[in-house]
C-alpha cells in the first residue's frame, strides 16, 4: 500500500532518531516506525546528556554530523565540564535537559528532514527472505519495504516492569511492550537474552528543603557539545546535593524480602555501574552513605528526578526511605521508582557496521544490543543509520576505529567480547583515550563524516579553519622568544624557575606549573599571535604543546597496532584448517567470525600465539 | 502511607485538570492521580477549543474562575469568531490549539498551585464505607484517603480501540487502559453503559498539496476566550478546506465488510454529531460530498489532523481513501484514525453538582457521563471539582441554573435526560439562549465564581467595572438626541430613513439596518461619550440596546420558569403516595428522583398533569 524505502528505522528513541536523521540526511528514503508520535525522543531516565567517557561521545556524534549534541545544546538548563581538575583526557562535557524541550528539539529536527516519513505503529516482524531484511510488518498488519531496517527497540521487547510484588507489562509508565519481534527473531536463529534496568522515583521539588542540601551551580562559563554555532547558555539552574544514611538504608532493607532482584523475579542482569540504591547499600554494606544528585527536569516544572535512588522496592518503602534523607523530611513523590527487565540480542552477533550477521542489512542499536546510555544508543544508531544508507546504497561499509573514537571503542567491545550486562562507556575502556579528547573530535572525524555525506559542508569548513589556526598558532609559538625580564615575574608568581637567557615560549609552555588558563593570558598579551584566535584553537594548540611527546607516542601504537589491527578475515575463514589453533581459539573465531585481526586478538579466550597463527596463515 | 487530601481527582484530562485546579483554588488539598504524568491534559482527539456553544462553555468556564479559558488563550495558533453574521446569541469563539503548548501550560498551571499535589498510578477501586466515599486504591496497591473523589476517566475505562478488524486494549494509541474500576462500581449498585467515539487519521502536511484546498484565515482581529487579560494572537496559522468526492466514497464502502461499527463489533453508541465519514456516507447516502477541515497541530510541527474523517476502517482503506481527496494526491499517513469504546455511566445517576445518588462525596466528570467533547468535559470537571470541595467543607451546594448558563443546560441534561448517545452542547438544547451569550458570561456568573472563592478579585473587579461601564454608557446614549443634519447622510448609506427632526440615538440603534459595527462608528464620533469605553462594553451595551424587548421578554419568561423550577422535592420522596401521577411517570420519577420540580417537568414520561399533581401535593 504505501512506498518503499531505502531504510526503515524501528523505535524513535535515541538510536532511532540519530539512524533516522543520517540515513535522510546522506539520501535515503527513510520510514521512522514509533509506537507513539507524542514521544519521541522521550528521556526515560534522567534528564541529562554526557558525563565522564559519554561526553566525549555526544562530541563524536556532532563532529560526525549527527543531531545529539545540537539537540543538546537546544535543551539544556545546565553545563559542566567535568573533571576539569584532572588532564584534558579526562574532562567531559555534561548537561542537565529540559525533559519536554529535548524530546520536542529531536521531534522539530526530524520533522525538518524531508527524507523522513513517519509511521505510527508497532512492528511486529521483520520480512526476510534468502537471508536477507525485505521489510517489516507491523501489528496493524500493514507491511512496508524497505533495502535496510534498523532495529532501536530499546526496553519494549517483552518489557515488564516491576515495582516491589507488582509486574506490569510495559516499556515505559503506562506504555506497551512489543511483542513477537524477539521470538521471531530467535526462530530465524538470533541468539536473545535479557537484561535489567531501572528508574528512581520522581518527586515534588515544592517539598523539598533545599536548604538542608548542597547547591551545585552550573559552569561560570557554559560550554557546549555541539561543535556548530549554537548559543551557549546565558542562565543555569542548579542542582543539588545530598546524601543516604543509615536510617535510610534500614528502611530500604525493610523491603528487601519483596525486591524483585533479590527474590530472583527478575533474571536480566542490570548496570554494574548505575545500580539501584538496594544495590549499592547491599554491595557495599560498608559504606554509610550514597550521594544523591537532585535534578530539576526542565526550566519550568516542580519535578525533580532523584539521581542516585533508583529503586525497585514496593513504592512505599521508597516513599519511607525519601523521607529520611536531608532535605526530604517533608518530600512528595510523584512517580515511583521501577526496574524495567527486557530482551537484549547478544551484540557479538554483529558486524562492524551493526549489521547483523545473520541476516543482510538489518542493523541493530541501542539497548537492543545489550547498552545501557543515552549516549551508548545514539552514536551506535548513527553508525547503523550510516550503514544502513551504505548498504542499501551499495556503498562500501563505514567503521570507526578504536584509536580514531570512543565510538569504535563501543562497536569494537560490544561485537567481539559481547557483554553480559549493560555495556557503558568509560574512559579507561579506550587504550588510545589521550587521543580520543572532547575538545578534537571535530578534528578526529569530521572530515570522515564530511566525506560520506553527514557533516555539512560549513561544519567541514570550520573544523578546516581550525586546523589551520592550531597549525598556525603552533608554528607561531615555536618562533616565540621571551625575554627573563618579559616573563620571570610570572614564572615565579606560578613557582616555576626564572629564565636566565631568552627561551623558547614553546619550551616554557611545556612546564607542568603552567596550566591552560596562564597560557591563555600569555598568548594574548603576546605581539605577534596571529588574528582572531578562537578560545578553542588556543585550547587545542596548548594541549597538543603540552602533551607532545606523550601524544606522539600514543599515535605511534596505536599506527603500529593499527597495521595488524584492520587486516581483514574472510567472514567465511575456514578454522577448521588451521589445526595449529587452541581449542577453544578455534571455537570463539567460529562462533564470534571477526572480520579483523585486531577484533581477533581482543577475543576472550583467543590467545596470542592464536593470533600469530592466524597472521603466519595470512603471510604475515 | 501517604497524608490525607480533601479532594481526589482521578485522571487528568480537560475534566479533571478543571476539577483539580478549582477545588485547590478554593483551597482544599488535592491529589490530582494520572496513569502518566507525560500526557496530562492531551488534547486526544482534535487541536482546537471552542465552537458553536462548546466556545460559549469555555467563556461561562472562564468567567467562573476556571483555566480553560486562559490555557485556550496561550496555547492558540488560529481564532474565529463563528456565526459572526448571525444574531450576537450565535456568535462562538473557537480556536486551534497547538497541542503541545496546551498540555504543558496546563501541567505549568497545575504544578503551580501549591494545593495540587500529584501521583502517576491507576486508580483500581474507590474505597466506600457505608454509602460515603473514603479514598481511592490504586493498581499498585497504594491507599490514598480523602473527603470527596472526583473520576474522571475519560476513554480509559475497559477501554478498547479497533482498526478495521484489529482490537487493541488502551484508552488512547499506545496507552494502557484502565480495569477494575468498572466492575467495583456496578457492584456497588452503578448502572454502567457502552459508548465509542473516533478520531481520524494524522497526516504529513509536507505532502499535502494546499494550492487544490481552500485557505482558512484566522479573524483579522483575533478574539479570545478569557475575560482576563491573557494577551490576543498576533500571527495565525490557516486551515485549509477541501472535501470528499464519490471516488473517496467509494474507495471507503470497499471497507464496510471490515468496518467494527457495520459487523456490529463495537456495541456503544457514537457521537450522533461528530458521526465518523463512514457513518455519515452511510446515513447521508444522497450527499455526494462532506467537508474535510485541514488543521495544523501546532506553531512548529507538520502534522496535520483530518477534521471530518474520523474512521476505525482498516488502515489501507483510510489511505487509499484519502489519496481521493483533492489536494491529499501524494498524502502520507502518520498515524491511522480509529474508534474507542469505553464505558461510562448513566448521568441519570447523578445529582445536580455531578455527586452520584448512590454514594455520598463521589463525583463522575467528563466522558464517564456520556458526554463527548472538551468543553462539555472542561465544565463538568469545574462544577464537579467545586463541589466536591464544597462537600468536603460542609459548604452547600453549587449549582448553574439553565437559565444563567449553558454549564447549567448540560448538567441539567444530563441528570434528568440521560444520553443515549455522547451528549454534545448545542445552542438549540438551550431554551435561553439569546441570554446565553459568549459576550456576556462574565456578567452572568464572575459574581457567583467570586462568591464561592474561585473567581479571583481582580477577575471580579473587571467585570463589576465592565457592569457600571455598561450602565453609564446606556445612560449616555439615552440621553443624546440625534440632529438630521448630523446623521441622515450615514443613515441613507445603510438605506434606512432619514430623520425628519431631533432623534433619540437610543431608538436609532434599535433599527436593524444599523449593525454593531456602524453602532461603534457613530458612538465614537459622539463628544458626549463616558471616557475609556472598552470594545467589550460597548458591544454589550449595543447588544442590551438593540435587542431590549426580546431579551427582557426571555428574562421575564425565564423568571417565570424559576419560580417552581427551583421548588425542591425531597430525594426520599414516596411518590407510591400520589395516586394520580401517570404510571409512567411514577416510574420515571422514583428512577430519577429529581431534586427540583423543574427537573421532573423534563423528565421524558412525566407529563403536565403529573407536574400539576406534584404541585398541589407541595401547596402551590
Amino acid at each position: 500500500m504505501y512506498s518503499s524505502y531505502d531504510v526503515i528505522v524501528v523505535g524513535a528513541g535515541h538510536a532511532g532518531c540519530e539512524a533516522a536523521n543520517a540515513a535522510a540526511t546522506m539520501g535515503s528514503k527513510v520510514l521512522l516506525i514509533t509506537m507513539n508520535m507524542q514521544t519521541i525522543a522521550q528521556m526515560s531516565c534522567n534528564p541529562a546528556m554526557g558525563g565522564v567517557a559519554k561526553g566525549q561521545i555526544v562530541r563524536e556524534v556532532d563532529a560526525l554530523g549527527g543531531l545529539s549534541g545540537i539537540i543538546s545544546d537546544k535543551s539544556m538548563i545546565q553545563f559542566r565540564m567535568l573533571n576539569r581538575s584532572k588532564g584534558p583526557a579526562m574532562w567531559s562535557p555534561r548537561c542537565q535537559s529540559d525533559r519536554n524541550v529535548f524530546a520536542w528539539e529531536w521531534r522539530k529536527a526530524l520533522e525538518e528532514n524531508h527524507n523522513v516519513d513517519f509511521w505510527q505503529d508497532t512492528v511486529s516482524e521483520v520480512i526476510v527472505k534468502d537471508n536477507r531484511v525485505k521489510g517489516v510488518k507491523t501489528s496493524l498488519g500493514v507491511e512496508f519495504s524497505a533495502k535496510a531496517v534498523v532495529l532501536t527497540n530499546g526496553t519494549f521487547l517483552n518489557g515488564q516492569m516491576f515495582i516491589g510484588e507488582k509486574v506490569f507489562g510495559g516499556g515505559r509508565t503506562a506504555e506497551r511492550s512489543a511483542t513477537g519481534l524477539t521470538e521471531q527473531l530467535v526462530h530465524l536463529g538470533f541468539e536473545a537474552g535479557r537484561m535489567k534496568t531501572g528508574t528512581p522515583p520522581r518527586v515534588d521539588g515544592r517539598s523539598l528543603n533545599y536548604a538542608l542540601m548542597e547547591e551545585q551551580l552550573g559552569d561560570e562559563n557554559p560550554g557546549k557539545f555541539s561543535y556548530t554555532n549554537t548559543p551557549a547558555l546565558t542562565k543555569q539552574r542548579s542542582c543539588w546535593i545530598t546524601y543516604t544514611n543509615q536510617a535510610v538504608h534500614d528502611e530500604l532493607k525493610t523491603g528487601f524480602d519483596k525486591s524483585p532482584m533479590f527474590t530472583g523475579r527478575i533474571k536480566g542482569l542490570g548496570p554494574r555501574y548505575c545500580p539501584s540504591v538496594e544495590d549499592k547499600i547491599n554491595r557495599f554494606a560498608d559504606k554509610d552513605r550514597h550521594q544523591i544528585f537532585v535534578e530539576p527536569e526542565g526550566w519550568d516544572t516542580v519535578e525533580v528526578y532523584v539521581n542516585g535512588f533508583s529503586t525497585s522496592l514496593p513504592e512505599t518503602v521508597q516513599y519511607n526511605a525519601l523521607r529520611k534523607i536531608q532535605g526530604f523530611e517533608n518530600v512528595r513523590m510523584f512517580r515511583p521508582g521501577y526496574a524495567v527487565e527486557y530482551d537484549f540480542f547478544p551484540p557479538t552477533q554483529l558486524k562492524p557496521t551493526l549489521e547483523t550477521q545473520l541476516v543482510q542489512n538489518l542493523f541493530f542499536a541501542g539497548q537492543i544490543n545489550g547498552t545501557t546510555g543515552y549516549e551508548e544508543a545514539a552514536c551506535q544508531g548513527l553508525m547503523a543509520g550510516i550503514n544502513a544508507h551504505r548498504n542499501s546504497h551499495e556503498e562500501a561499509e563505514f567503521t570507526i576505529k578504536r584509536s580514531e573514537g570512543y565510538i569504535g571503542v563501543l562497536i569494537d567491545d560490544l561485537i567481539t567480547k559481547g557483554t553480559e550486562e549493560p555495556y557503558r562507556m568509560f574512559t579507561s575502556r579506550a587504550e588510545y583515550r589521550t587521543l580520543l579528547r572532547q575538545d578534537n573530535a571535530d578534528l578526529r572525524l569530521t572530515e570522515k563524516g564530511y566525506a560520506i555525506g553527514l557533516a555539512s559542508q560549513e561544519r567541514y569548513e570550520t573544523m578546516l579553519a581550525k586546523r589551520e589556526g592550531i597549525a598556525k598558532l603552533t608554528e607561531t609559538i615555536r618562533a616565540t622568544k621571551v625575554k627573563p625580564e618579559e616573563i620571570n615575574t610570572f614564572l615565579e608568581s606560578k613557582g616555576s624557575a626564572p629564565l636566565r637567557e631568552k627561551g623558547s615560549l614553546y619550551t616554557l609552555l611545556k612546564r607542568p606549573e603552567i596550566d591552560q588558563s596562564d597560557v591563555k593570558g600569555i598568548l594574548s598579551s603576546l605581539p605577534d599571535m596571529p588574528n582572531g584566535v578562537g578560545e578553542e584553537t588556543i585550547e587545542q594548540t596548548v594541549i597538543e604543546i603540552k602533551y607532545e611527546d606523550y601524544l606522539n607516542r600514543e599515535k605511534q601504537n596505536a599506527d603500529k597496532l593499527d597495521k595488524w589491527e584492520n587486516l581483514s578475515i574472510n567472514p567465511t575463514f575456514d578454522y577448521d584448517r588451521l589445526k595449529a589453533l587452541s581449542f577453544e581459539g578455534k571455537e570463539k573465531l567460529k562462533r564470534l567470525r571477526p572480520s579483523t585481526i585486531g577484533q581477533a586478538s581482543r577475543i576472550s579466550g583467543v590467545s596470542p600465539s592464536d593470533v600469530s597463527i592466524l597472521l603466519v596463515y595470512m603471510g604475515r
